[in-house]
């Protein structure tokens, strides 16, 4: 097990900054972007649910459109990569049997020795908190995925902007997504920071740590 | 700039669970755990605002009686560090104007250079798509630093849980926040797993990356 270095940890997170401006011409390596797909497959999710997507768009003229949806950001158009996060609008008793269909592929188990498991579970979905507002609760996990590949990100020196201020429903059309069980919930443009950016070297704006973390 | 490598962060990723049963008798480091708390110091949110609060509860007899509230969970009383994240109840223009005051005194602009920034934010936070439940908008940045944490304890090879299932509304009681613009969202354990916790050795159920992640 390899780890790293608290030192190490809260260097890269200093380095990490919303990147503005990217540089079009350089390529995250496809083992590295590799990994930050995996940090979305392995994220944390209640139960384990899993309630997201996340589209990799590639194509250069879906970006421009995207572009033109998103308040013309050119992080948009020059990352090298963007990744649409999307949560789904809804959770069912039968999304909780797909996870457990799943656990049973990978783990070996039956659904008859879950049973009580998926009791627990799906009481929780039909009349949890939660049910009040399905799509907000799914977007919480979806944003786990988030902090998770920012993070990510970081640690792997790849730059990076979450945007959250898109025309999601515009996405949601744009994307196809209207008739699907997914909708648009934020955007992250991942690369690496142009020349210049003037971003790049600003201090943090953040709160004092004894503001943000209290002790009881 | 130390970076780890692609294999590195999908090893940490594997390695990382969530860990139900922790060595009560296991400490997290002093300077491990201080890059924790700067992982939630430096997390990102939208517009930097960090609509956010962690309480760290050290109190044995606090954390006994959130157990209770946490339908019992051993993780609550166990594991070395138990942290509370809140989310803020609302959104205003203040905490607009207490951001870019921060903002002023980190890096040295003026109130009156950042008006036209402040337009735009403000418009947002009374206008814009959140305004409809910023309680909901902050809940999200909330979970961004959540995953920034998790996967951050599992790059220092620090064991964590998060809890979705405790009672929210009980939390707020006990820890006093009733009065306060925070709310309790979730609770996160982090320690070191005890050893023979089953949870460990077992394979992670995540659907196949082709299934959760879509090229367009």
């Amino acid at each position: 097990m390899a780890t790293v270095t608290p030192a190490n940890l809260i260097e890269q997170l200093h380095w990490r900054y919303s990147t503005k401006r990217f540089d079009p011409a350089r390529a995250i390596p496809p083992d590295v972007w590799e990994a930050l797909e995996q940090s979305l497959v392995l994220a944390p999710s209640s139960f384990g649910l899993q309630p997201w997507k996340f589209l990799v768009v590639e194509d250069a003229t879906l970006r421009t459109e995207l572009r033109l949806l998103s308040w013309n950001q050119p992080q948009i158009t020059d990352a090298n990569k963007l990744v649409v996060f999307l949560g789904q609008r809804t959770t069912t008793a039968a999304d909780v049997d797909r996870f457990l269909q799943r656990q049973c592929d990978v783990r070996g188990a039956t659904m008859d020795s879950l049973a009580g498991y998926r009791r627990v579970i799906v009481n929780f979905v039909e009349q949890g908190w939660a049910a009040k507002d399905h799509a907000a609760w799914n977007a919480r996990q979806v944003y786990i995925a988030l902090g998770q590949f920012l993070c990510a990100a970081a640690m792997l020196g790849v730059d990076s902007c979450a945007l959250e201020g898109v025309d999601t429903v515009a996405y949601d059309r744009l994307l196809g997504l209207d008739a699907t069980r997914f909708t648009t919930l934020c955007v992250v443009a991942a690369g690496y920071r142009a020349a210049g950016d003037r971003n790049a070297g600003a201090p943090k704006v953040r709160y004092p740590a004894n503001e943000i973390v209290e002790r009881r």
